[in-house]
């Protein structure tokens, strides 16, 4: 049915995993993927036609509450790897819950996760409403 | 009571925030707490006698399966933290489930969080046992 | 003149300035740079249809020799870079040397450096030649 | 001879290398460098009873200017690198310049390298002098 096509927002953006980022199992080392979750929210943003850097700029912060993420299989030196970011739901209680997903080439789920995000205000340090223009660009998705 | 006190393995040891792991807001970047973590446990084990190193060596591997870390307080450039990483019940089921804390020099909690690793066959790439000899070595805390 | 064209071989690629590569200057932290000029390396080979990766996989391994970098502007925040990858001479002696600039989105020289790497082989840990077919790609821009 | 002994501040410390910070060659990956130059500044600085987080806070800035280093041979994992970082002359134009040695616990020399800061006004972002307490915290050194 349509409405439940759009009952969440989902954005795919690429990464390939760099000779840095591995460690000498071969594999893509585990606290590195904590940046992967934080390009797929990034480029989502962008994809919405806003931008992190310019919600920063206005006066809010994002701060991490919480991270969590499973391991499934190994992601390698040169994997071309599809960070899918998914909102579940739309921002309530000063915070924000973004879901990610992480596939290589063979469409093989590799790592899925969550990310808990506040809204600060970088004035006041103190929790703050996700602002209206940006819930604005998330509610199409949630009709 | 003695027997309480020998339920689980704690382990501290100390760590400085550096620039380099610092981000724009001023806080250590999220990202960055997996490699903390990572830290206590090598650390937790040396201060056994033993060394992941010398695992790996051994022909073990020890990837993680899910990892899970909660944010409290920032911690800032320069901070010495401390880092107290706790064994809570012995390891079963071909994994070990390491608890992780976070502290400033104001001993504020700063972080917490989970890290459920594997055991497995460098050779076989299938999960193991624990070794017996790392078996032991926690044993004496779970009486 | 064509000739003159001819002479080096360029390549250019893109990256975004993640928040994780910050630090609380608000900049770019200078030890990511390493990073940047690795994916200008890796990027420049899979555009003559070679991969580094490939390359570790027939036997070859390439440790860096050599690095310097010099900051001319701070890279910020989201800015998305341009990598220019310069090879201005034929690998020769068993090692190759990469020229790198990094680039603003107002085309504006932000960093620039070297990088020197050596050929070794993997089984025998000893420096070795070039391979032929991995010469062979570069030479059309040589004649 | 005493006059020779007193010609340049030597300090060092100790980091041990960790798991996420090596790569699938099994050895700590060259962009890495960077953060232990960095650890031998701030400690050095330290150790003369002052801190890098005092002197930005005091309203400096020192990003750096130009960074090269020279890879002898592999750190591992595991390696507990002794950082050595010397200043060979009193910082004079606006800029310092500190020398680095790594070594490991058989004091085989890994790598060496230079790294050049300015000191800037975080106000004005303009280049200044060194603040005349730093600099008289040298001087000993250099008599």
């Amino acid at each position: 049915m349509k409405e439940e096509s759009n009952r969440m927002f989902t954005h795919k953006t690429l990464k390939r995993v760099r000779y840095g980022e591995t460690d000498q199992m071969g594999f893509l080392y585990y606290g590195h993927y904590a940046m992967y979750y934080e390009i797929g929210r990034a480029e989502a943003l962008r994809s919405l036609g806003y931008t992190y850097r310019a919600l920063e700029e206005s006066g809010i912060m994002m701060p991490v509450l919480e991270f969590k993420s499973k391991y499934i299989r190994p992601a390698r030196y040169d994997n071309l790897i599809t960070i899918v970011t998914i909102l579940k739901e739309l921002p309530a209680n000063n915070r924000i819950i973004f879901n990610t997903e992480l596939y290589n080439e063979s469409k093989e789920l590799l790592n899925f996760g969550e990310t808990i995000l506040a809204f600060i205000n970088s004035n006041s340090r103190k929790t703050c409403e996700i602002p209206a223009y940006l819930l604005d660009l998330f509610k199409p998705y949630f009709n």
